[in-house]
């Protein structure tokens, strides 16, 4: 058996994904030993921030706040990046790699932005790097895509992958909160960041989508790639509606591919409430996966969190020390096929609900079917409501067939312009 | 890089399986041959039945009617089995394995009789056995448990993997159809067979719950150790009362490890509506894991059906092929631990819904709560309805707080002693 009497392992960051690993290493120490047939070694944990060190039960000796103290120890295997952000992050972990060092991390934006460069270098360097924590959580998701499904031909993924923005949505749903009252409830229980722009304008997410479209469709997806749109214009009127028509409002991460051309978005979504993706609530995440063998499958549960996070990081580091004690180097298959097109936002094709208010008099919604009609979008259904009486003022909301986005946008601006309309008050796509 | 100009495949057995797998594997043999860095070669079909063979659009001479011919052959690495049922399909894998073979199976019976042998004579020969079609179709779930998951102390399971039964259960609860005429419908359309035992008997769902908990738990759980009940006894009336509750009935394969104690029980469950596991509706099935770092995920998908089932063993075909062209033998790790006990079925605690016919008198509910309570059980809510006037009778609906099943066995055996009882219509145990 194996050449190796234990495992070394290095840990970046003792944050909340950090420290969650530490602990589950330390924790279930001789668990991992039995499933990896020697055991693991901390050997040293890099943390600047020296309040998280001294409040950390870790050994003072491992700490180290010198990098290169980490990625040059000739007694460490597998290197643990949980410091999140992209630098200093990438560059440590193309140095580890350089080192011959094996990496699990669970940055996104590391792995957004720079997906083939780390696993062309990894196969380079003879080490593999494991990245299941950086999208959804503890759920398995990367494995899966790799392995489970890699006999299919993917062709669209809807996926919940931001917990801050599903919470809020769900607030606003179910209690009738309007945005702003739901993200500072998120704040307050810790579900939201001070600044919680990188959730609510859908960022997070498209990093995520990126990594996933990336592995789905075998080709480069980059974050800038993916159009994202965040959830600050949906107000209460918008679920009252969604409700009413039968749909449930949700920030949707969706990637599809057709005929070799792919598009990826981030933004709200009108979904069937009797879809199981409908029914995924509060701070969980899902993903459905649609691929030509399997049809569709889903998978669901905490996105993020220091124990959800940790499940992903360990299995990761369990899986390469097995790899490692049995002598065996399996790097990364890396296979993109260059040829695909990712579609602009301009050209993608869906229905559409708006919601306008207009003027309370006659022939207002002819002036604007109009409009639509010329830009060929169909109506499939309006319902008009006198709001205001006395001011003469109507809501109109009208859900549409399929059309393409650019004639959407300029119908738009069109409806706009008119003299009977007040305002476009939201639109949001439709996905069945 | 790899040793192998092509890996070569035999499959036995050319049914909805086999025929779904020689097709994806045929249609997709390029796509295939770019994950595994050479072409996999089907060399040799097991099928008795000519009028399969003539069916088929592979190539003649690929045909044997003797499996000595496919489990001979040097130039196999891999063997699918796609016979499934116990023999001869558990010696033909046995026989492969001595050979040197690896094996692909989907065959949940003889992994889930015969696992602890199986994975054992793998190991012995230097081969693998992978097994992920076994259970849930394409739905990823024997990787996950071995690989993504191997962080966590399980402590639950609660699975809908049976489509027949599920199918049948969400024909009934939404259209108030009863037991005969659903099983009828589902017969019709092919989901169910013309002998449904295995599936409506819950025979099907014990051997794949056998499966999920042997690894879930790192111990054996064979077929026998699963207590399982069907769902014939589920009568109309109980998915209008359980609707009335807040409730949804689904045939649930439980599986629970508490103290070193495991529980293993396949039955028909009322659980709470706004569950996930209770919005899996028709042939669909979901696995609901809970893990002691990851907490609650769950895995939706197709459980069967030629091309999920094929989605999940060409995947682990490519798996083993890519393994196979790098040189690399890795081998089943397995762990058992010998130390953990099965519960009896009269052991374990939960809440039970009860429905009795019982005479419209003053003093019926009286000496029905007595008995109850002389075992210990308290009462959470009672719903008692007139359903026949002129014959004095009524319906009882009772739910009970968790209590224990022999106390549960014997109260309702006094109960129905009792002279104003006039039957004890059904019981369904209650998972919140």
């Amino acid at each position: 058996m194996g050449r190796k009497e234990s495992i070394g392992i290095g840990l970046m960051g003792l944050g909340v994904v950090g420290g969650g690993v530490a602990k589950a290493l330390t924790e279930r120490a001789e668990a991992i030993a039995a499933q990896v047939g020697c055991p693991l070694r901390l050997r040293k944990i890099l943390e600047r921030d020296l309040a998280k060190t001294r409040a950390s039960k870790m050994e003072p000796h491992l700490f180290t706040t010198d990098a290169a103290e980490v990625i040059g120890d000739p007694e460490i295997d597998i290197i643990i990046e949980a410091l999140g952000g992209e630098r200093p992050a990438f560059d440590f972990i193309k140095e580890a790699m350089g080192r011959g060092k094996h990496v699990v991390t669970s940055n996104k934006e590391v792995m957004a932005k720079h997906f083939p460069e780390l696993l062309s270098l990894a196969k380079e360097k003879g080490v593999d790097i494991l990245y299941e924590a950086s999208v959804g959580g503890g759920i398995p998701l990367i494995a899966p895509f790799k392995q489970d499904l890699s006999a299919n031909e993917i062709s669209a993924i809807h996926a919940i992958i931001n917990g801050t923005t599903n919470y809020i949505l769900t607030r606003m749903a179910a209690e009738g909160l309007d945005f702003s009252s739901a993200l500072k409830q998120a704040q307050k229980l810790g579900y939201a960041e001070a600044d919680p722009t990188n959730d609510i304008e859908g960022i997070d997410a498209a990093y995520k989508l990126a990594i996933l479209a990336t592995l789905a469709f075998h080709t480069e997806v980059r974050p800038d790639d993916v159009y994202h749109e965040g959830i600050s214009r949906l107000s209460s009127r918008d679920f009252r509606y969604a409700r009413e028509l039968g749909y449930a409002i949700k920030l949707l991460a969706i990637a599809k591919e057709k005929d070799g051309s792919i598009e990826v978005r981030v933004h709200p979504v009108f979904i069937p409430e009797d879809l199981l993706l409908a029914k995924v609530d509060g701070v969980y995440n899902a993903v459905q996966v649609e691929g030509d063998l399997v049809g569709r499958v889903l998978f669901y549960g905490q996105g993020a969190g220091a124990l959800p996070t940790s499940s992903a990081v360990v299995a990761d580091v369990i899986n390469l020390a097995q790899r490692i004690k049995l002598g065996v180097s399996i790097t990364p298959s890396l296979r993109l096929d260059p040829t695909k097109k990712i579609k602009p936002i301009s050209e993608i094709e869906t229905r559409y609900y708006i919601r306008m208010s207009t003027q309370d008099r006659p022939g207002v919604l002819a002036q604007i079917s109009k409009i639509l009609g010329d830009h060929l979008i169909s109506i499939s259904s309006v319902i008009q409501k006198e709001t205001d009486v006395a001011a003469q003022v109507a809501e109109i909301v009208i859900m549409t067939y399929p059309a393409r986005e650019s004639a959407m946008r300029k119908a738009l601006n069109e409806i706009e312009r008119l003299e009977v309309v007040k305002e476009v008050s939201n639109f949001v796509r439709v996905e069945d």
